[in-house]
């Protein structure tokens, strides 16, 4: 397959900077790592071809929205205080509202297309040019906006979601209440009925139950979105949504409405969060969006779902569209970081090693591949899951797919998958600016405001933690049910699949069956865990293992009290964490994987595949000893993974720049001066020198060549 | 040793918040973990004890430092433009000079006491009021006033040291250089000898030699001490240190010299960093500081040192000051950190667990105990190993144990422990960010800040990559020459070494031996990995074998071309950097024993050791599949030690709060609301609501608890 590849066009994409491509033909001639490139390494990526697919169904909006990107009114300030900063964002956000960049969320009967895909794809391309207006358009469209149109009836969604895209009334989303974070379950806050004026009276009893860390609170938001318990003739139905006006049209806080500012954050400080709360405030009945649960004039309440907590986790379920934009864009974030720290890493040189004359570029040196390339690696399997994750979305909310299986499985892979790319893109960030020395801690350089601003994603939207405990729960009650619905002959099955778990871990000689296969030859070793078969074998049997262990450790807990049931699972929460992680590997293994089998060009596709081992070996060793023990890897091969991986890197050297490039990072995306060519610049200038001071007659001697000729006078005599 | 334990006194350390000690109190009778606490947990910390023990040497010193750094007036600024901070911060360098609070570091003949330990622990308190006010401070008196007095003669360090102690002249500290940032051998600024005119000409010939990240330099340095090739008859003598004024008492630059402004950063926005460069720029002969080489009125060059590159690392040597502070300062950083997560932790609940009617406090998950405990037994390793660097340090600085060995490893030991703790501190500091949830984003409380400015302390005063190939060549080197210094006893006890090795690695039998010893007893198991030999055996066997294993590999590179032999290095890069971590956790595990034996009380002592114990197992956790390839851990062990910290996590519970009050950090230090009390407070008030609504008749009915009791009235009827 790789061999008799051909060689494939080489067409920069769109975007490129010329250094780039220079940098990328050269390499790829005269391979400038220790190790030469292997038979095959004649294969190149086909920029074009590889970016469209990572482009993906919304191609098209992509492209509008990363030109958008990359307009200079649009971009994050590298010195102002926080008022400023405010202002500044307030000021784009009514350019977006003005040129109707949220349009595509509409449905049809109020004006829009219902392309929910399209609106995510769009939002998630702001992250390059300044996270806060991202973040900021996400409150007023991707929440406020949302949850009128997804929880209020067809009235309600004609009075308000007008002014609301128009940025005539800017809102606030309330759910989060400082005393439970994540836990909206648990709210404080109370909306009672009173049938006497036919008004609801929201009201906050605790200091607790105040709205916390809201965007456009502070400052900009004319009403919000209040989610409060929802109380009738004495009756507590729980959690509802509320439109409430806040601030009069001068900005002035309605009467019973309080509001602090939060001040100055680790980032992200163009948006004005803050908190509210309130004191018996009174809005008409009409006021709760009522799609889900309806109070009539008298105070009846009824609901189309009977069950409380299902209605509870539907209303929920539009929170989903956050956790898919946050994945995608943390994905971005990671492209923005790699395109600059690897530009930068082919410019740079930095002491001198193989040739003595001349210092090496920083990406010619192994620490530095090993920093960067498994990240770049995880940044392309991210994306391509990404792209799988908004699709589903897409399915599921333009009603083409709806269904409460799909509704679940969007919100358990949503989960899965917004933990890990946030992980990785401040991982990734922190390496970047770390790989680019004192030049990434320049504010111009970009990678340190990406990582301000991009450290709440890890936390913000469902915190990464109580995601993954979420996953977890669901891979628990999915393996649960598989086994109380096996019949007779699963049970079979299933009893065997233990015993080959077991077997695997108790007898040395089970691993022998793969240094059989290698014969003792770490060549053969590594083409064997290069099979795409043998990875992911090895990635589901982790993910399945994992949760089968878990499961089998609380099976005590269905004889327990709830409280020692829940100091049980408490026991095993960090497993819970490992097997949701192991599962979201092998999710973006296999969207990876998917990925490049769609991929025409044969040359992409051999160096991809290189890509997908680099991911898909560095998630094995950086579990290695877990599949040592469970028996599932052999020593041999568990010696040799980590040369291999090596290898890997030196493979993938000469196509770096093409796989950055493949990102499409546009300039006014990138701005940092050391990826523009400011570095190059020097280089080249330092490099004149020296070779003109070299041609000199006059030029200085060192102290230490004189020494040695002495020395070698001296020996000579 | 531990059931005999005596329960020690549990006097709350000065400044230790009262509700810190109610809630360890608290749990020490009623452990709330889901494991009770084992026979020995009324082992208590004498936390006044354990807050001695860590002030170390310098206690006085750090009692003063810690009063200062608890001074609003020092405190760093939430919300300021960088010219705004930058304004500050000088102001408050100028109370530190009046203050004289850099005196300690002057020799006697310069009036001070030569205390340079007590210098740099009062430097490394600095850095919880405001980290840039810790930098500037550090470039001015301990990179610029520094080097006069480590490189001048008496003439010059009388004629310009009083200035800079008192901050009448400002300085810079000029070595970095665009093009070479770490490679300071390879510095481009040259200082022409004229002797003519008994003048240097101090040069930048091209962009890359531009001195950059100087702290000072953008606007408040008036000289600089600058690093340049000396060269005088045409002989380049290498980098030499010269005193350059650069700006009149006006702020102007003085003729030749150029200055840019590096503008804003990721952090350390208090301090003026910039850019110098000098276009024949003249000072007088006298103007190099000549301790190390000089140059006569006729141009003759002589040094105390024949070896140029010898009198090079002599020179730099001073450099290692910056280290070992920046240590001690990342420790410092990862305890506030710590206290205000764990302060946090052990107030704010969420989600109701183990008891339904009451929510859980965060600590008593065991991924929140999985998250931050780790990090705060490497927190207390770190602050013993660099109680040890900082004496190595004043040993070798004060004279009275100066020699080039005592140098040699003190450098080695400084740039192992500098990237370690380094590292350590943003990853503490994050991960207690994002435990805090969304709090920990909100500037005020402290974390995202402290991240901010701790980020350039991984590539700054030497990148921890490049620090960590130094330690890992020392490491190579040593291990060489004890090769070629071994006697024919000594060789077949180097044979017998490697044959065990190479056993241990293919003879799956000779892990038998710890398993007849656990006699497949998980408790068992449990204690034998506890036994302090055990630990050190396994860390200190890694350190040896990774080193070898890496000497063992490069042995070909002694035949080879420099160039062939500088490509081979760079393929086992990764692996040096492994190696050099290996000794770092070492070096600390060994600290922290020694640390713990010199505490008199017992309880202390048996709680400690379960901390020590967390932090070699953790590292032993870290690198399980080396260990299991390399046949040192059985696979039994292997598979217990996961189970056996989460063990230690809950054993340590019921301690966290005492472990934290012994790192004294004070009010003033900590500012962030949420370890003040403020969510305790909430926590009260929102649990007095909770009881009010349990007791009162009209409170309203969940109507889920209706529909329960529906269903079992109709099964009843």
């Amino acid at each position: 397959m790789r061999t008799d590849a051909p060689a494939s066009t080489t067409a920069p994409a769109p975007g490129t900077p010329a250094e780039e491509s220079r940098e990328a033909g050269t390499s790829s001639e005269t391979p400038t790592g220790p190790l030469a490139v292997p038979p095959g390494g004649a294969d190149r990526l086909d920029v074009e071809m590889v970016s469209e697919a990572l482009l993906g169904r919304w191609a098209d909006t992509r492209r509008a929205a990363r030109e958008r990107a990359a307009r200079p009114a649009l971009h994050r300030p590298l010195d102002a205080t926080v008022a400023e900063h405010r202002e500044r964002v307030l000021g784009q956000l009514h350019l977006l509202a003005e040129e109707e960049v949220s349009l595509p969320m509409l449905p049809e009967h109020l004006g829009g297309p219902n392309d929910n895909g399209a609106n995510v794809a769009a939002f998630e391309e702001l992250v390059v040019a300044d996270p806060s207006l991202q973040i900021k358009a996400g409150v007023q469209w991707g929440l406020f906006t949302s949850a009128i149109v997804q929880l209020g009836n067809e009235e309600q969604q004609r009075a308000w979601v007008p002014d609301a895209m128009s940025l005539e009334t800017p809102g606030a989303f309330a759910m989060t209440e400082i005393g439970h974070g994540s836990d909206v379950q648990s709210l404080a806050t109370t909306a009672t009925y009173d049938p006497a004026t036919e008004e609801w009276v929201l009201n906050t009893p605790i200091r607790a139950a105040w709205k916390e860390f809201l965007g456009n609170a502070a400052l900009h938001a004319r009403a919000a979105t209040v989610f409060a318990r929802l109380i009738t003739r004495g009756v507590d139905h729980g959690v509802h949504c509320f439109y409430v006006p806040v601030r009069d049209a001068e900005g002035e806080l309605l009467p019973g409405v309080a509001s602090e500012d939060d001040g100055p954050k680790g980032g992200l400080n163009g948006i004005d969060n803050g908190r509210l709360a309130f004191d018996h405030v009174r809005v008409p009945r009409t006021h709760l969006l009522n799609r889900y649960g309806n109070v009539a004039a008298d105070g009846t309440y009824t609901s189309p779902i009977e069950s409380p907590g299902r209605r509870f986790f539907t209303m929920l379920g539009t929170l989903v569209q956050g956790r898919v934009s946050l994945d995608g864009s943390a994905i971005r974030a990671s492209q923005l970081a790699l395109h600059i720290a690897i530009t930068y890493a082919t410019q740079r040189r930095q002491f001198t090693a193989a040739d003595p004359t001349e210092e090496t570029v920083l990406m010619d040196y192994q620490t530095h591949l090993h920093r960067l390339l498994p990240r770049l690696a995880a940044t392309y399997a991210g994306a391509f899951a990404h792209e799988q994750l908004l699709q589903a979305f897409d399915d599921v909310f333009s009603g083409r797919g709806d269904s409460p299986a799909a509704r679940e499985d969007l919100e358990t892979l949503a989960a899965a998958l917004k933990p890990t790319s946030t992980r990785l893109a401040l991982d990734t960030i922190q390496e970047c600016r770390e790989a680019c020395g004192g030049a990434g801690f320049m504010a111009e350089n970009q990678l340190v405001g990406l990582h301000q601003d991009l450290d709440v994603y890890a936390t913000f939207e469902g915190d990464n933690t109580v995601l993954l405990q979420l996953v977890a729960k669901r891979l628990l009650s999915d393996y649960t049910s598989e086994l109380r619905s096996v019949d007779r002959a699963g049970i079979g099955r299933f009893i065997a699949q233990r015993a080959e778990v077991l077997a695997k871990r108790h007898t040395p000689w089970a691993r022998l069956g793969q240094d059989i296969a290698d014969r003792g030859s770490p060549r053969r070793a590594f083409d064997s865990m290069r099979q795409a078969e043998f990875q992911e074998q090895l990635l589901a049997d982790r993910a399945r293992v994992k949760v089968e262990e878990v499961a089998l450790a609380l099976r005590p807990t269905a004889r327990m009290s709830p409280a020692d049931a829940a100091a049980e699972v408490n026991k095993h929460q960090v497993e819970m964490l490992e097997a949701a992680r192991a599962h979201a590997d092998l999710v973006r293994w296999r969207a990876f994987t998917a990925g490049i089998a769609a991929i025409e060009d044969e040359g992409s596709r051999a160096v991809l595949t290189d890509v997908r081992d680099l991911f898909g070996l560095t998630a094995i060793e950086d579990d290695l000893a877990w599949f040592l023990l469970s028996g599932m890897i052999s020593a041999q091969r568990g010696r040799q993974i980590g040369t291999d991986l090596r290898r890997l890197l030196w493979r993938l050297r000469p196509h770096v720049l093409d796989l950055v490039a493949a990102f499409d990072i546009r300039p006014g995306h990138v701005r940092a001066p050391i990826a523009l060519g400011g570095e190059r610049e020097r280089q080249d200038e330092a490099a004149e020198h020296a070779r003109a001071q070299r041609a000199s007659s006059t030029a200085p001697v060192s102290e230490k060549v004189l020494r040695d000729r002495e020395k070698a006078a001296r020996r000579g005599a």
